[in-house]
C-alpha cells in the first residue's frame, strides 16, 4: 500500500457523504452565485459575466464544471449568423432550488443588508404568497410548483421574476 | 470617483442579495464540512481535524471565521488542568440545518456514492419517518423539531445520531 498523495483529505476521491459529495461541486461562492443566476433566468456567457463581474476564465471553469455535473446542459442559439451555446439548468440543476431557498432565508434572517434595502421574497405567484425553503406556500399551504414560483429582488427590479424551467431533454 | 481595487467583483463589499450575502460565508467545501460536523456533534478542534482530515491551518481559519460570522460559538471545557475551547453551534448555525438538509438531499438524489454504500438518512426519532428539506416529516406529517432529528450515516455508525444543540446563551 502507498500512502495517499492527496494528503489533505481523509474521505475518498466519492466521498461517502453526499453532503461531502454534493459540497464537492456547490462549495464554491462563484458557483452558488451562477446557480443563483441560472435559476433567475440568465443562460449567456456575458450576462453572467455582466451580472457577477466575474473574471472570463473562472467563469469558464466554473460552467464547464457545472455541465460536467449535469447540473447545467449547453444549448445551441442562433446569435445573428452565428450558433452559440448558452447554458440552461437541467433537472437536477432544477433540483438545487430548494438550497438556494435555504441560502436566501438564512442569509435574509442573519446577515446585514446595505441599509435601506427591502429583502428578497420568494413568492406563491397564484396567490402572493411567501415559499418557504421546503417548496411549500405560507399563505395557502400549497406545495408550489416550480412554475409557479416568482424572486422578487427589488434591488433588481420592482416586478417579481418567474423562476427558469429546466432545459427540454 | 476611483476604480475599484476589488476588480474581480462587481456587487459591493455588503451583497444586496441575501442568497449572495450567504455565500460569501458558506460558499466553501471546508466551511460545509464542518458545519456539518458540527451538527453531527463535533466540537472540539481534534475531532474536527481528526473528522476531515484537514491541515490545522486551513481548520483554524474557517473555525476563526465561523466565530466571527456568529454561527460557532467558543466554550470553555476542562482537559485535566487545563482550560480549553470548544466549538458550538448558535441559533443561527442551527438555523443552517434546512441547508445542510438540502445538500444531504441533493447529494443522495444527484450525486453517484462508492458501490455498496447504503444512503444516508434523516429521521424522525418520534416516528422513524424521514425529514425533508423544509423539515416535515414523510410519514406522520409533523413539523420535527431539531431535538427530534437523528441522522443515519451507515459508514459511521449503524445507529442514527441525534442533532447537536445550539450552546446556550
Amino acid at each position: 500500500m502507498q500512502a495517499s498523495s492527496s494528503a489533505h483529505r481523509k474521505e475518498d476521491v466519492t466521498p461517502s457523504c453526499p453532503i461531502g459529495r454534493a459540497g464537492d461541486l456547490l462549495g464554491d461562492r462563484w458557483t452558488l452565485l451562477i446557480l443563483r443566476d441560472a435559476t433567475t433566468g440568465i443562460t449567456r456567457f456575458d450576462a453572467f459575466r455582466e451580472n457577477l463581474g466575474i473574471a472570463d476564465n473562472i467563469l469558464s471553469a466554473r460552467l464547464a464544471r457545472l455541465v460536467e455535473a449535469g447540473v447545467l446542459t449547453k444549448v445551441p442559439y442562433r446569435d445573428g449568423n452565428r450558433t452559440r451555446q448558452e447554458y440552461q439548468l437541467t433537472e437536477a440543476g432544477a433540483d438545487l432550488l430548494p438550497l438556494l431557498r435555504s441560502l436566501a432565508e438564512w442569509g435574509n434572517r442573519h446577515t446585514t443588508p446595505a441599509p435601506g434595502l427591502a429583502p428578497m421574497q420568494m413568492l406563491h405567484v397564484s396567490c402572493g404568497g411567501q415559499v418557504s425553503t421546503g417548496g411549500v406556500c405560507g399563505t395557502c399551504g400549497q406545495a408550489v410548483a416550480r412554475e409557479d414560483e416568482a424572486w422578487l429582488r427589488p434591488w433588481r427590479s420592482a416586478e417579481p421574476v418567474r423562476l427558469a424551467m429546466p432545459a427540454e431533454t
